[in-house]
């Protein structure tokens, strides 16, 4: 792809526009290039790869200087990423990213996320896209630490490229970092989902909350181990779900 | 897994419980064994993995027969699942089943779809699960071509199982069925994703359509061709979103 003079960065998020997480992502990347904004007005967080496919969506910008263009969007963070793709960007941008997400992404997170659905989503379009996650729900996260990790991989993948099937799972633990590391998504599950309760008129309701499980909390080539280890991990993570392997296990069935 | 003495079928969908296509499925699965149905009260079409994170979801039953139990629920898809794994089966299912839905889930659909976003979910709680899609949007499609597909590949996973990292993506064209075929999620992505038009107010807003771009025709291994050939496509598939291939080359870049 013919590189822009001045890199053209994409920024989405799902935690909506107005979230510390990616009012830091947009001050790192103004840094890098010029800055075009498409995210939600509002949270959205756990919305996966979900579409606005019933009613429509509208945007608003709210913010239009020279290198920074921010606009808030109705839908959900894949929508942004289509809406921008096919409406509102005047060019092909050198990068997506998608974050700081409030929360982590790592393990089976992956296929919840709205961070990651818009990572995804950039990916599809053929963009280096990276989702960038910090492993702290709380509003008023602390970016600190992974910041300079963050230009330096947004760097790194502007000059170097990513082959175009494949986007960054970036994901920080929080407090002092010891580096980076390229992993697998490790398997986990979620358990104990929901709190049962009563609404105002007695009535059972349930609200998800969950507890996270690594299912495999020996092996050290994880997102969930160099976590927990200190380290920044990186995992390449693709749209294409196909399991090959099973491919020729299925075809010796009689179909 | 220890088998129950009659197979203990889930149903979920995306469409909704009142659609054609579950109904068709709980005709077929009831065949089979002992159903139980979660599925949302109204169409939840484009939902992939989303989860309902801000507030609680209900859920009510609305058919209680022996063999038979149908309740609907205020979620999304995913969060049927969920719901019906921590609060509702009385047993652990044999076989989750996802659909019938009214179009297609093959290619990309795979990824923003809320048939499949349920059946990755059944995957990941470690149940034999399937998608089941037919390529027809319409309200009243015909199923009667895939019903006996249907029965056969619930059959056949019932009694052999399949690995528990993996699921089935299900597609069937329209018309007479030529077989099965077990192939993989073909390269394909949506354009002109959107009709800009004016809402009451004169406001401009955007209400997702788009058109499916085939990126590699001519593959013969891929769901969208085997389709275009008459046959029913299985997908295996999976939740490991890593893309081992790249990761040895990314530990290539300094760090």
């Amino acid at each position: 792809m013919k590189k822009n003079k001045r890199p053209y960065i994409f920024i989405t998020n799902d935690d909506g526009v107005n979230s510390k997480g990616i009012k830091t992502l947009i001050k790192l990347m103004c840094q890098l290039g010029d800055v075009v904004v498409v995210a939600p007005d509002g949270a959205r967080s756990g919305m996966s790869n979900a579409l606005t496919v019933n009613h429509p969506i509208k945007y608003k910008t709210i913010e239009n200087k020279e290198n920074l263009t921010i606009h808030s969007c109705t839908g959900t963070p894949t929508d942004c990423v289509k809406l921008a793709f096919d409406e509102i960007l005047t060019k092909t941008p050198d990068l997506l990213v998608s974050g700081i997400n409030h929360g982590s992404n790592a393990s089976i997170n992956v296929i919840y996320s709205g961070t990651m659905g818009a990572t995804l989503e950039g990916c599809e379009k053929g963009i280096p896209s990276i989702g960038f996650s910090l492993c702290d729900h709380s509003a008023d996260a602390d970016f600190s630490y992974f910041e300079p990790y963050i230009l330096k991989i947004a760097q790194k993948v502007i000059e170097q490229g990513i082959p175009n099937s494949v986007c960054l799972n970036v994901n920080a633990p929080v407090g002092k970092l010891k580096g980076v590391q390229i992993v697998r998504q490790c398997k986990g599950r979620w358990v104990n989902e929901f709190n049962k309760q009563q609404d105002a008129d007695g009535k059972t309701e349930y609200q998800l909350v969950g507890e996270y499980q690594n299912l495999e909390p020996n092996a050290i080539d994880t997102d969930e181990w160099v976590l927990s280890q200190g380290y920044v991990s990186i995992v390449p993570t693709k749209t294409d779900l196909t399991d090959y392997a099973i491919i020729k296990d299925l075809n010796k069935w009689s179909w």
